[in-house]
């Protein structure tokens, strides 16, 4: 039986679920969802997941394909304990929560494909589509900063990663890829340098997919 | 010592904290922020929620104001622990999470007040702005109504509510307002019919609050 995660190499959401799985030692089958060629209008896909978003994570025992990769990590912990991506505290894990959340529910779901495209078809313009993905982002780190800077040791929140390290590293990644300035948030960069020289962030990087486009 | 919620009575995210507070019945003090009036960008509320957005739950002991309804949601299910508002199998509690992100990630966050003022400064013209929430509320629909269907027993999963049912009814009563077809969603429609007539859920109703504004 083997796990298989569909992905798409630059999405922020496959990424979170890649450095979860990777951090957690849990081996997986890659299947690449191209975003730009609309694979995740297909057919195929849309049995392994109608709402033709990415991720899906098949487990490979007949059970049903899961979705969403907040629900998707904390499933991966409650079933792989070690090491652990919550605290034990309900307050710490409070804490962890909020922070994923900001990313989630209020960074990401604004500057996603889907999203982008509305907006082309709404006609709007391509530097108003870049205030708009910077406004967002700009504002999700203005309220991530305070609270790592002043819960973290080393990562989001305390000395070791949690499913916030898993969120905040891939939306740094878009911050540089769309160029956010991420100048004015020592922490989160402080935060997402540490975690590029683990063995699991760099797996999960996106340059390390095999749908990875070379520049 | 004693909870005060910080919420406003039509926005969802709050109103979906104020179900979850009624259900485990847990006492809180009401402080309502006019959302119209521009309350949350008021030095005041700042303190409580440098990100300004609804809700926030302060604690009364000291300890750092929670925000983010998911959040917060799991926190009070892991400190108060009846009536459960997620199963206890792991795979169970997944399907719960996922419905209930569908909700907080992909329905939401495209539809809240600071994103149709963003749409408004952009010149998007009321007709358009409409379409746009609708499009963003029936596509998470159709991904509900099929794992709805498949999972419910009376509520979103099973034959208790959980953290998916605190989500859905504020996300059916925001479709009502902003007249989105719910008509092609019988099993959402089901539930939400079922939770109207529980106490906790009238409790929590928008109209029940005291910063509601009457027609």
């Amino acid at each position: 039986m083997s796990i298989t995660l569909y992905s798409a190499w630059r999405a922020t959401a496959p990424y979170r679920v890649r450095i979860g799985l990777r951090l957690k030692g849990v081996d997986y089958d890659y299947h690449a969802i191209d975003l730009v060629a609309g694979d995740q209008h297909k057919a195929e896909y849309r049995q392994v997941n109608p709402q033709r978003l990415t991720p899906a994570l098949d487990l490979g025992d007949g059970s049903d394909i899961l979705t969403q990769s907040l629900a998707i990590l904390e499933w991966l912990d409650e079933t792989h304990p070690e090491p652990a991506l919550l605290p034990k505290d309900p307050m710490a894990r409070a804490r962890v929560r909020i922070m994923a959340n900001v990313i989630a529910c209020d960074i990401h779901p604004l500057n996603n494909t889907r999203v982008i495209r509305a907006l082309t078809a709404m006609q709007v313009e391509q530097a108003e589509q870049a205030q708009w993905m910077a406004r967002w982002m700009t504002d999700g780190f203005n309220t991530l900063e305070p609270m790592i800077a002043r819960y973290g040791k080393g990562f989001c929140f305390g000395d070791s990663p949690t499913i916030a390290d898993c969120c905040l590293v891939p939306q740094v990644y878009s911050a540089r890829r769309f160029k956010v300035d991420i100048e004015p948030y020592p922490a989160i960069r402080a935060v997402a340098d540490a975690c590029a020289a683990l063995p699991a962030f760099i797996a999960a990087h996106p340059d390390n997919q095999p749908d990875a486009v070379k520049a």
